[in-house]
């Protein structure tokens, strides 16, 4: 950030009084511009013992699979957001279950929230910023080809808790 | 949003190419500004069935009582940012248990995340942004002068789950 969002003057990165932290301050309309964690939101869609993922044709992760997850908008819940992101990234209609992952990822400064889902029916196919979706079993999920830990830990969970017909909720910082 | 935080220039309020959401954006150095939800963290400091509320010193809410909560900050963990909001707010230590509240608030473009908490010690006082700070048990809880419905809600469950002996995790949208 160089500029004012608000009245265009260039910026200061200071401590505010009575803050703690720096942050940009504008020293002519003197808005305080704070930066905060972004939210991904997305879901685990299963049909059937299957989960249903996405193959990424955008960067991070260019053609590693994935669940399908995105940045949370604002005027939106969070459980609305997994579903538009599975329906954008899948076009796959999923009923959201239960919030099942919560991880911290404090050095990329976002909140990973991804729910339990089930696909209302099995028609998909690949969206903008998909190459190809799937559905797969345990056995066959493409493991050594999964876009992130958050993803990859969420998957081995969710397969352990569907065996043992028990589904928790799992929260961790990486 | 009315500069480009990058460069200066107006920004402009359209529907980037490929995108399905007018956004802010930049025409000379092509930035575009995504805007999300913040998150609002906090906890339910808990000594001996007896609950830490905060009276309110800033706005929204001056002079009502809270839950110690404010926004997470870049590279912090949801749980981390409970813990230092309770010290700030309250100036009181607490261990960080489990995530106990998810209240989505589109409205406000916000997500509001309650812990579970225990106070490490019943030493605390006013921080910056408080007048008063008191330990109450259900009976003494000033129902009347709760600041925020999240807070409202999340107190009468708690207080309902500690009679019960079992906490939940309750998720909802406002």
């Amino acid at each position: 950030m160089n500029y004012c969002s608000h009245c265009g003057a260039k910026v200061e990165f200071r401590i505010p009084e009575g803050d703690t932290m720096p942050r940009h301050v504008c020293p002519v309309c003197h808005t305080v511009h704070y930066q905060n964690p972004k939210i991904v939101v997305g879901c685990i869609p299963e049909s059937n013992g299957r989960i249903l993922l996405c193959k990424r044709a955008i960067e991070p992760g260019y053609g590693l699979w994935t669940l399908p997850a995105g940045f949370m908008e604002n005027h939106e819940a969070a459980d609305a957001g997994a579903a538009r992101e599975t329906l954008e990234e899948a076009c796959a209609q999923v009923e959201i279950g239960p919030l099942y992952s919560f991880y911290n990822l404090p050095r990329l400064s976002q909140v990973y929230l991804l729910f339990r889902g089930r696909l209302i029916d099995e028609t998909f196919k690949a969206g903008d910023e998909t190459l190809e979706v799937g559905l797969f079993p345990e056995s066959e999920v493409p493991w050594n080809n999964i876009a992130f830990t958050v993803v990859r830990e969420t998957l081995q969970r969710y397969f352990e808790d569907m065996k043992r017909g028990s589904f928790g909720f799992y929260f961790a910082t990486i």
